[in-house]
């Protein structure tokens, strides 16, 4: 199968990412390259500037691409079944992955604009839309009281789980934490 | 006065320890030499290493003695009373430099064995011991119920509300939202 020359394969793509991706864990957002990505993957610089425009934004793209699915598109029917399929969307092996690169970004975030502006339009936000539609149904189903002081800070709380396990005890935040963590915080204080 | 030549005054000690963050906030933790914390505070390198071995140490004991009451000494009579302490203890534009701080040792705590370490052991450790100790003073006086499953979590919530607001939110966390933050989550999630 042929595509023109401006548009990529979804699978052409999909490599791409990954190797982005791999790169990105592998030596940090600072040290990595658009030439070294292009080496990598055997694309054109050209190609990949054409595509995406900046290294900022192609990190974030293949960032939200490993994500198979997105809060906005979870609706099981309860709170602690959309909360759950949250978790369950990423594997423990995954999880991992997405701690090594969280750290390598950390510091990045703060001495690059462009990443810190692509990670919010394309990650961040998208996150937060989906997690306030999944908030917002709860209201809907009369599950949480629609004044309920928590909501804006359920964020917070989910946030400061994986960061916490991360810097604090030093472990990888797995399923099993998160879903203790729900069942002993995020639930319980939304119910009051 | 005249001290041996191998202590330092608690003044001059003092002074070294705001040079040393001042330094730190410039130019963030990996461009932090020794050479320069001695050319600004005008101490000779022989000096400081024989204070304090390694700029991990120097780094670590300057942030710690920056705190000027830790938590092991707060004990107000009530888990609410004891969270505020908590918080009042560092005024706003001091939490606004300790974000600075905090950003510029996330990503050199993971390329920093040595920096890892010393966080841990005379930043870390002491306060989450100050910690247990005010939440094991809740149990005992009968304000939170012995085995409350989010007990080992409270520190997850209340790093998470700092995180949070720096990360996603690009603000810097201050004592009117950690107010909010305890009232809306922190102690009812406890109180149940």
């Amino acid at each position: 199968m042929t595509t023109p020359r401006s548009r990529l394969t979804p699978e052409r793509e999909a490599e791409l990412y990954d190797a982005v991706l791999d790169l990105l864990r592998e030596v940090g957002y600072d040290a990595l390259t658009m030439d070294a990505v292009a080496a990598r993957t055997r694309a054109s610089k050209a190609t990949l500037y054409r595509q995406w425009g900046s290294k900022a934004e192609l990190v974030v793209k293949a960032m939200r691409h490993s994500k198979p699915v997105h809060a906005a598109d979870i609706d099981t029917g309860s709170l602690r079944g959309d909360f759950e399929a949250m978790i369950e969307r990423t594997d423990d092996c995954q999880m991992e992955k997405d701690s090594a690169l969280m750290r390598g970004l950390f510091q990045a975030v703060h001495t690059s604009p462009d990443l810190h502006q692509a990670l919010r339009e394309l990650l961040v936000e998208p996150e937060m839309t989906g997690l306030e539609a999944v908030l917002r149904r709860a209201v809907e189903r009369g599950e949480v009281r629609p004044d309920h002081p928590a909501l804006p800070y359920v964020v917070h709380m989910l946030i400061g789980a994986f960061v916490t396990r991360e810097l604090i005890e030093d472990r990888i935040p797995d399923r099993a934490f998160l879903s203790e963590y729900l069942d002993a915080v995020v639930l319980p204080v939304l119910h009051t």
